[in-house]
């Protein structure tokens, strides 16, 4: 059985944030909370938004959104929102900014804790209709904008997995010309995280054919314009193409994820790493598509082709060297995580939505193998 | 500027029917109105829908939908559903039941005549909410149940093309069982129905690329699976690819249809030919991608990888050959069609809504051609 359900609506477009009125007026927003970071305010992007907003709209502004965003933070936002009688939430940022803003819609209008709606305690069956979201991506990888998903760190360091429909942004604003300025790690990290979505998502064994075409699609397009924008951030045609291929990969992963998600999503809930999640699934690929190989059927044919790769290439030393001239990292290590801390994360795993709809569900001790694997590659 | 919009829910499964209850319940429906046609009844695919459904459904049928739904057709089903207070359609059948009901639905909700709320006229923008439709599809092609859009031939013979997302099923119960039984020369139409939409909703220039994978992916499962299907109705996995695929047909329409949709649709409205709109879309296509081949860029590259197809291979005349095994007409000469009708079918093409989003808009004279180059092509 498959059910396929598609999505909300995008508008991509140089220059699209200028509609952002429209969108509001669209959706009966008048007192909006705009949820980002100090990075957006920092940059100007904060104030492009604010010049475009029309006169009558009273919109409160909650800026600190944290690299991996906290129950706290949601908490935090959450009173600004109660305080100033707010109506919708317009997400601006990252994948950060516009999960928190999910965060804040969800408690807005469901009480108790964030864990009560996780994916794993049947939260998409339980979870109803919320306040409405604008989102607004500044960067291209998460996806967060098409997607009713979203990620948030509990006070006792869980990374809980939620997704409902009613958390999927009204309409997603996706204008490019807001990710020129992307430094290029950024651009590299966010753009590897697009493409670990498409990967994953068309992998899962979730029969769901338009999901997985369009994974395909965006997978092609980061092959092709990913190191474009990283070489040149004011490549515009390389950048509306990466922000295509972002949003595709949250299209394609209304089929679930796999197992370098699960993988990352253990140890981005590490505070004292602060690691990047785009980064993490950038270093997990390698491994878990040599692990995933016997499970996939013929899907790494297409994934070749897809990548414009030759018949038997290895996907995965391409994706390494790939990561090599982004200028990722080779492996865990460089990013902190160390031998000791392989068993906790293994467990981890186990718990993660993600894991469930891997090709095939890796073990306890399969997990701890992948993780030394990517520990220290080269 | 690209607006992506997607798309409302799809059931697909061998037995899906078994759910019509659920999908009643889901959606408010309690009174629905039947829109089905003789056929349906007399295959006992009637017979079916109502064992499904649960006790406490008080349910209406209108089985005169023509082969091209007529608005006189509409009107006497409107009647009933008014007559029996109707709370919502359920559509079963090819894309004339479908269309039908979604004729039904605006009428019961909109007041004028059909021409009031075509396409060309604006009706996108002026049409509101409907009351629930519940699509049923019984052949794999015009994919109706997962789009918004109805073809109705008025009194005065137009074929009036009318899209409203409104008017999109909320959920389309796709059970390949209810086409195992479809003859050979309607499984070969109604395929190639979904080839011409796949091919002519990737070819449009509208940027949607989400849409173009689908249509893309959809081709691909036209050319690996409807030959077996003609050639074994009771091929399962041919009869779940060829239903997948009409609906990818119709999910990549979102991006608009073309010539050779324009030309269809001209002369399926000339009730004296009878002709069927699948086995027009086929006859055409040849002679519409050999004019359109100069306006599309690579895209042709692209269809001929989705097709197995060698680079630069003659895609029409692989169409052609391939109509031949399936056993349909060589030309419009076959279907009716004669010399003197030509000019008139141009001048019809000109207003059709998928004229418009053809990679060029031919000339009367160009439209004059085409015609010509399919009415006698061997």
């Amino acid at each position: 059985m498959a059910l396929i359900t598609y999505h909300n609506q995008m508008d991509i477009d140089f220059g699209a944030i200028e509609r952002i009125g429209a969108a509001l007026k669209k959706n009966g927003i008048s007192r909006p909370l705009i949820c980002t970071d100090k990075g957006i305010v920092d940059t100007g992007i904060y104030d492009a938004l604010r010049l475009a907003l029309p006169n009558d709209i009273a919109a409160t502004v909650f800026d600190e959104t944290p690299g991996n965003p906290t129950e706290v933070a949601v908490d935090a936002a959450l009173k600004l929102y109660r305080e100033n009688d707010c109506d919708g939430v317009i997400a601006i940022g990252g994948g950060s900014s516009i999960d928190l803003g999910k965060g804040v819609a969800l408690k807005a209008s469901h009480d108790g804790p964030i864990i009560n709606w996780s994916a794993v305690r049947g939260g998409r069956d339980k979870i109803g209709v919320a306040p409405p979201i604008i989102a607004i991506p500044t960067t291209a990888g998460t996806g967060s904008e098409v997607g009713g998903g979203t990620v948030i760190v509990t006070e006792d360091g869980q990374k809980v997995v939620i997704a409902s429909p009613y958390l999927l942004p009204k309409i997603a604003i996706c204008d490019p010309n807001l990710t020129l300025g992307l430094p290029k790690h950024l651009t590299a990290a966010t753009g590897m995280d697009a493409m670990a979505h498409c990967i994953e998502a068309y992998l899962t064994p979730v029969i769901n054919p338009p999901a997985a075409a369009i994974g395909l699609d965006g997978l092609e397009r980061v092959v092709k314009y990913l190191k474009r924008a990283v070489d040149n951030g004011q490549d515009k045609d390389a950048r509306w193409n990466m922000m295509m291929a972002a949003s595709e990969g949250a299209m394609a992963f209304s089929k679930g994820l796999g197992a370098v998600h699960s993988m990352s999503h253990a140890v981005g809930a590490l505070p004292e790493l602060g690691a990047h999640h785009g980064t993490l699934n950038a270093v997990l690929l390698p491994a878990v598509l040599r692990f995933n190989a016997d499970h996939v059927g013929n899907k790494y044919e297409k994934i070749r082709r897809a990548m414009g790769l030759e018949i038997g290439a290895d996907i995965s030393n391409w994706i390494t060297e790939f990561n090599r001239t982004l200028g990722l990292p080779a492996n865990l290590a460089q990013m902190g995580v160390t031998e000791e801390m392989i068993p906790a994360l293994a467990r981890h795993c186990m718990t993660d939505a993600c894991h469930f709809t891997n090709p095939v569900q890796p073990s306890v001790e399969q997990y701890e193998s992948l993780y030394r694997e990517a520990l220290n590659a080269e």
